[in-house]
């Protein structure tokens, strides 16, 4: 059966991964293609695909690429347009790739629509994870992690009760300064910490993965996901990134997915779950790789990682406050007005100076993040 | 709902970690229990599980337990009273654990009627693959692997179409002499050979794997699980026993299933497949044991697993006269009359001398089966 696929983020890494995983595949077409500002490669994959429309978040760019393009198709502007390609009747799975809280939105009218989503935007689940969830519920939505740590868990689930579940074991590759002393993480340039050991992903993952930002993220993800409990979740460092997470069941016996770091893998179980397409993606070869290492992570040099396990088992805004709070510090130290020990101290401060909600609607929660950017921004500008 | 499970060889290492299994285990009971000679280790089972009846295969010990036990159930003789417990119609599911060639009549016996199998007589899919597969498609049996790998490998394909199947790494302790220079081979005692790294078993089972015999039997019996070519199934020494084996599918991904080293894991998942039970058998830490080392096996240091896959590729009544000469050579082995690199020795000689059969029927192996054990017999007395 022909089903069409829309992509919010298609110009990022995992909208593009996505659209090569559609090359391979037959019997999937695109409907929705979308872009914040990069119209140039958005004006490139309309013309490859020829989409039933394009959307463009920022003003100008849409304006530009407008006057320009060679597109026919529909062209749309903001988030209105996000949640048209969302849930246009033509949209079979939703790709939900767009980077940061500005996911949330389009991906919940997705879901409100019964969609299938396929979920590659954190954001989502770690901003307002009850409220997905319910709604998943409410709508008999279906929503996929496209994470390789979640992914190999819904891989490692299929067949299972999830009742069964014991823990799980998400594992983290440690980034680029596993090996770091803890005196020397003052000194982290931008440079260093853009260069993440094992997968290619865009800027903003790649310095929430040598915090370790990024596996407290997958916690808390991984909570919503498969209805856990903090204490059911444990992170290990995994150096060679060939083992994507791990289940242990009721009897004692564990499940692992392991493949090639390789975001096309997890993209296209995403695509076909629960079934399995064919690709000559790269092979693993356990008898090269030889050895597989796991170590329990160090919580003092990655408080990052601490923080987002207080903020699970605290609930409420919590989590929506470290992932504002983060996102800005973030932003501020690629743009290198801030160190690189100054974004786990920016959350820290937005955290003690949020105020507490048990159960925040999503009014409350666009409001809490709004108010925390608007705060951290505040604040980190003071010091400048 | 109670289920009944009778145990084939409940007083050897399988039958009596089933028993341990069955009693934390809400809602089974006991219905057949059977020995060959272990007549005391029977009594003390038939009184604490108070089985339906019980069975004894070798006529002297039948005789003697019948005469002097306090066990007030039925007591049956031979194969005739194996396959009685087989299929019994109180007997839920059967545990089919003797050792031997002894296992495959009571086993296809139970197949015919329908029966769930729990197979851990690896003898079975060894000599009668063929005949044993058609009878489980035939009879609408269900025939579940206990053995660790293959058991790993249900794990891993519970849920997933078979067909998505690319290949299957079946893991290798490596056994006590994988690091030991081939040059010293020859001089490997009976001590030694007996002294496994990490499995506790019977002793037969214990030098297949040191010669990883264990494992080219292991090869071929997930041919005929799984449905699978020769060129399908790699092996990988895991020298940690952690790994128990993996499937790669169509699109890049593997599946592991690990575990501690622990029989009652596999057993437990046999009894309650596709299902879970809760047990608190010891849990794996990963980061524990840290790292987790896989190797290409040493075809020449272990000549027997090549010669377990030229049996498979060849096909027709060759696995069964591997398995009937492997049983006689290692039986002399054990009680010391020949040396470690005669067990290889003695088997080629048979496949040599054997003549091929294609498409042997049951009577044919059978025949095979006393034929090889016969010619090998008189081969090696000739020649103390």
């Amino acid at each position: 059966m022909q089903k069409t696929i829309s992509i919010l983020g298609s110009t990022g890494s995992i909208g593009e991964q996505t659209l090569s995983v559609i090359d391979q595949t037959v019997g999937y077409s695109v409907g929705y293609l979308t872009a914040q500002t990069n119209i140039q490669k958005l004006e490139q994959q309309a013309l490859t695909y020829n989409p039933i429309g394009v959307v463009i978040t920022s003003e100008p760019h849409y304006i530009e690429f407008k006057k320009n393009t060679s597109y026919k198709g529909n062209i749309f502007f903001g988030v209105d347009g996000l949640c048209e390609a969302a849930c246009s009747d033509d949209t079979d799975i939703l790709m939900s790739a767009l980077v940061g809280f500005s996911g949330v939105i389009p991906t919940l009218e997705a879901i409100k629509k019964g969609k299938t989503v396929a979920l590659a935007n954190k954001e989502t689940l770690i901003s307002a994870g009850e409220i997905i969830m319910n709604a998943v519920k409410t709508h008999s939505a279906k929503l996929i992690a496209v994470d390789s740590e979640h992914n190999a868990l819904l891989q490692c689930l299929v067949g299972e009760d999830i009742s069964s579940i014991n823990t799980i074991t998400l594992t983290a590759s440690g980034g680029p300064f596993f090996s770091l002393p803890i005196e020397e993480f003052s000194t982290i340039t931008l440079e260093k910490a853009l260069k993440h050991p094992k997968w290619k992903m865009g800027s903003k993952i790649t310095i929430d993965s040598s915090t370790l930002m990024n596996k407290g993220f997958e916690v808390i993800e991984a909570k919503w996901l498969f209805d856990l409990q903090p204490n059911q979740i444990k992170v290990l460092v995994h150096p060679q990134s060939i083992v994507h997470s791990l289940v242990e069941f009721s009897d004692g016996s564990m499940k692992a997915q392991l493949g090639m770091p390789d975001m096309r893998i997890p993209i296209s179980y995403a695509l076909s779950y629960p079934k399995r397409f064919s690709y000559n993606f790269p092979r693993l070869a356990l008898e090269e790789i030889q050895t597989l290492q796991f170590y329990p992570p160090d919580f003092q040099k990655f408080p990052c990682l601490q923080v987002a396990f207080d903020c699970l088992e605290k609930g409420g805004n919590s989590t929506a406050i470290l992932n504002a709070a983060n996102e800005v510090a973030v932003a501020w130290f690629l743009e290198q007005k801030i160190g690189y020990t100054d974004i786990i101290r920016s959350i820290e401060f937005a955290l003690n100076k949020m105020p507490f909600v048990a159960h925040p609607s999503l009014a409350d929660i666009i409001e809490i993040d709004t108010q925390t950017r608007s705060l951290l921004e505040q604040h980190l500008s003071t010091k400048l």
